[in-house]
């Protein structure tokens, strides 16, 4: 194999080299891409699939045990995943045990945003918090409030609130009832969350209703959030837009309207797919680390975003893949610090649509690889993370005892 | 041919039989049906074409002079048309003139809707109200001004303003100071409104601009009304939205949001395709008529919607174009309002969602077109207006006189 | 209720009426509308769901001899269902049993197109037929043999082909070798087929597959089939296109190249949603049966097409969906035999744009309800059948006999 | 500005040793990129714009000799555009004159692909080679014959033909007709070529026509060809496809079909937005010369595929975005010529789905700027060819020559 190109630490002098020559601050970009933190999905380590089926790994994690587990190996070879995000329903079938703090603590995470479930039950036939049925709409914010209480033992700041709600044929139930319902359903969510906690509402245009979803686009997530409280912000889950949306035009406007809580990451095709970040258009999710580095730029400070996963593994290894994704999206953000914000304004300026293209784009297509390797090393970590957990063998002790076990 | 099927009496006499025995006014529906009133554009009688090609026909409309004499006659023959809007720079090139409300009086219509241009000069390359150019932002929003000040002249209600500002490529401008420029444009141009006044603000996907559009979609045109003022709301263009978006669920929100000021009404089938009202997808058209009248019981008022068509007709005959669509709205609507609720509600309130379907789709699957007849001839109308204009030789005659005189 | 709209004769009388002025011949039309077969597939009325979970049902179908009974109660109430299609995995867990033959005929249907299933065994983790492994394209081709077995002994006459068979990331597999695969695979199916049957091969564009479906358009599909061989077409399944796309130009594309096999019938709004007919888009399916009917009559036959039905019911109500869809499909076919040909011809002679849309869509807007309503007591059943299902008591019945017995 | 980074040659050494390392041969790949050409096209040098106006540049050819001149420059500072596509309508209205040649050998260029215009004349309102109307459809015919003898004269090889023909409301003509039509016309054509050149047909989903497009798909477009001749092949324009659908699986069919005859080269976000190659989505571009690649290598031999730009650049300077697009091209291609082969087979052989991905997108992470720069140097031209461009001053002083005496 030779050298991984993560390891070539002359590019990464070259990099921050040319950091320097322009202006920036080559030191101030490490600490930032050190500092920067991504949360893993507990759910994107067990078995995953579509409604044709489920596909089985002899190593997928089966408890919140071994979820930890696997959250914590990303983090070892990664270094900027300390916290997990949790699923109510999957992760504590039988209730929540503060066991689990001690186990995550072994396994060197912490517990991150909270996940209610409100789209399993056999009683959200119709829908949960914006159900025409009351007992389910009362079960649903039940739960939720089960879920707040979580978060307070794990001390958790974001509550993540992902609903199925909608209708499957026109004229199923009243579009207009069911806003004021779920209206309704947030308000006493938010109004039961303790002051550290923020309630991320998020949207998503179709899948599982067939007709109309009761929270489809980022308008109908502001217009919520808004009315339920002032810790009730929007949560975009990259991969549930329209074909040809502009994703990071969004995000810009949230941000501006102060609105933006937080990311579900993942690509996809067509549908929300849950892919691995990237592995459909890079560039795209690179657009989006743009305006959120060009916010931090005009606001003078870090925003606190949460950046979070959310994908399903279908057939690749799972702890491979979440490697893979943390990986890419530190790339992706290296990329977008390394934008010349001032030549990009001089060209804007200037109406030389070209150069500013070039610009932008030229950012995108620097190898920040190495760069990422070498922050790596700062951070006494392997420069190339993936190699590094081939290596291990940690995925084959766990196929091991995993298998059979189940 | 026979009897043409709007002159079937006994059929409309039937469908009211139906509505009274569901416990429904047969009354109040014939009235709401004579009452009801959309707006027809003025380039709707112009030739129009792609950006591959403009297709002549003998009888297009050149002038406002003529686009209002053919206005006249769709009003004349379905009766509910009375207003006309128009486009600044298309029908006053040569500035306001206010001869034309003599000539619009002669054809029995009226001035409606104000239609600025800011789209056509060549200072709005990079954009009008939110261009880097600070003189082509002056310039669009005193043409704004300029628009507003024939609106009082004409005493038009509504300023319909449809902006083709975006950006082509990535990076080519920043995306949130667009924002912020538009905002403040958008206040100046409300605050120079007269009282009676609205501000309709559309949004728009995608067309002109390739990369990003300024208004994208209803939520930042709902952000970026409330921000305007009291008297801006959102208008609706049904061609404007996303694949597989559900336009009538935007339609009922923006109502329950009272930002809804009105639409522009057409059908596409990919794009922004202007083509006539229900060609592509009748049953979307009529499902958004349906939150209306929905609404419109929930609230007990008629509410103030501005019904306009934008449409461009390349190859139907315009008039004859105009009047099949302004006919087919009007039998949607009448389909709309025979929508059995109570029975709608039971379905819903029981969770039978086959029967909820049933009775709104059963609604669209009554033939209104015997109904729509029955109304024109209590206006003193012919049944069948398509029939009527095309035997009345108003088509050759505008023919004859127009062509090889431009 | 008053009376049914299906029972209405006299407005059944009155379109035949028209029929007879148009020149047309209304005993054929009746004759056509009796004749018409549309199969409906034994996963129909079983619990259904989306990845996200299933809705369970009391009244649900849990076996094959139920799933038989209830299709036999769809054929009992529409007159036109008097085949089923089988789905080898769930229907013959534990292997093909003659029995089901004497379980058909009680419920008065036949087994119709059997459907194998390549998508659930682990070993179809990266394919099936056109894997890269060896051993699961064979298990894959050994299952279809199985299949042509089970069709040779119910008689069945397709064999009906759908692969979730693709890759979900850039590079995973050779796009092209799985295509050499997918061809040799086809190709021994074909030949191992009796002379009495058909293979269709199914496309769909995505899902399960998220970056590259192995058949994903109509022309691939097509391009396999040939080389099939000849007793190979291509099934085309509404709900597999791109958003957009105009799926009734396939149809009449593929009928003119000699290629159409069949239809899986459903609706759907933005991915493969499996709805009811009709309920997204009725407008749409009309005018796939106005290309059939189109075609009928330019060669002079009826075309040997097989009409099936593919639809999950999740919440509605199965036996019930299931005649809802059959109902709407045979009023639309109705619809488009309706349409009046000569007239639409003369008008698209003259480039009468509006009045060959007019003629069309005039057909459409024909409420054909009460015609099928005739049809029906013609065949000595009521003339509602969803009416006539509804008060009969079966699913209260089988709810109680299913229910618990689990 | 400091070294631009196409001028770093040690970078490119770095490249050349990781091919030498992973058993390639870095001379074969630097003759492959030496020897690439892309073809640009003559309207891309003059003004452009939508349906909503065109956008004026003081630069924009206007005549053949300028787009000539124009095209000339991109050859000059790329080294790998050496032939120009024409427009028969737009750059001959006065028909061919032969001085033609002297003006393109005087600017370094020779003609390529003659592209026939079927769109503009007002006689095409209902088509042009599918056209209802006999007339059109032998004006058609012989506007193509003549491109032919054009082509003739200009020893061009490739007749590259895209029609718009379509309908824009259901019902407007019969599209079975009009594809035998379409048929008999291509086959006249193709006939009449010499035996060195080939006809390809280009499809495309939607656009100018609204509801129906004659040729809409590369299936639709594989048929006519198959039907036309043997000469006929298949042109895929990047932008003319449905969102979401794989156009790297439908370029390796074509391929591996043997009717693949070339490119139409651009990006786009929702339509056919004719905008700079990888624009919006680099990815999916290097995804294409990939399998481009892979059949090169599978095959043994370089493909003889016509890879031709096809944009209208509204607000970027013409020959400047061409330069860039070009540039951006062969970066591209070198993305997709690094690709390590053996890794991928390797990978794809043993299930490794992370794996193949990274070894996939490796390559395109690869920063092939400087490979580009070292390969221009070879051809003895300057490293950065757009800031070559940019420093001659050859802009300034077309806007000077040609501003002001259109």
């Amino acid at each position: 194999m030779g050298t991984s190109v993560y390891e070539q630490a002359d590019q990464a002098k070259t990099i921050l080299d040319g950091v320097r020559q322009a202006g920036g601050d080559p030191d101030a970009l490490l600490e930032r891409l050190r500092a920067w933190q991504i949360e893993t999905p507990s759910w994107g380590f067990a078995d995953a699939g579509t409604r044709f089926g489920t596909w089985k790994q002899a190593s997928a994690a089966r408890t919140i045990d071994e979820k930890l587990a696997d959250a914590g190996q990303v983090h070892k070879y990664t270094g900027i995943c300390p916290t997990v995000a949790v699923h109510v329903q999957w992760d504590f079938p039988d209730g929540f045990d503060r066991k689990v703090l001690t186990v995550a603590e072994a396994a060197g995470v912490k517990i991150g945003a909270i996940n209610p479930n409100l789209f399993q039950d056999q009683c959200y036939k119709f829908g949960s918090l914006a159900s025409p049925d009351r007992a389910a709409r009362e079960q649903a914010v039940r739960h939720c409030l089960d879920s707040i209480e979580i978060g307070r033992q794990t001390e958790s700041q974001v509550l993540s609130l992902w609903l199925a709600d909608g209708t499957n044929y026109p004229g199923q139930d009243d579009i207009v009832e069911r806003k004021h319902r779920l209206a309704e359903s947030l308000r006493q969510i938010h109004d039961a969350m303790p002051a550290s906690m923020l309630l991320l509402v998020e949207y998503k245009p179709f899948e599982p209703a067939f007709y109309h979803t009761d929270i489809a686009d980022w308008g109908m997530a502001t217009v919520l959030a808004r009315q339920a409280g002032e810790r009730a912000l929007v949560l975009v889950d990259t991969g549930h837009h329209y074909q040809g949306q502009n994703i990071e035009q969004i995000v810009a406007w949230l941000i501006d309207e102060r609105m933006l809580g937080g990311f579900h990451l993942n690509d996809r095709k067509y549908a929300d797919d849950d892919l691995t970040i990237g592995s459909i258009d890079p560039y795209q999710m690179f657009r989006i680390f743009d305006q959120i580095v060009a916010a931090e730029q005009r606001l003078g400070q870090t925003l606190p975003i949460a950046y979070m996963i959310d994908q399903s593994h279908c057939i690749k290894n799972k702890v491979e893949a979440t490697i893979q994704t943390v990986s890419l999206a530190h790339e992706l953000l290296a990329k977008a610090l390394l934008v010349d914000r001032g030549a990009l304004r001089d060209a804007q300026a200037t109406g030389d649509v070209v150069g500013a293209e070039q610009t932008l784009r030229g950012a995108f297509f620097i190898d920040t690889r190495p760069l990422i390797g070498y922050v790596r090393q700062q951070m006494q970590l392997e420069a190339d993370a993936l190699a590094a957990f081939r290596a291990s063998g940690y995925d084959e002790r766990a196929a091991k005892s995993r298998r059979g076990s189940a």
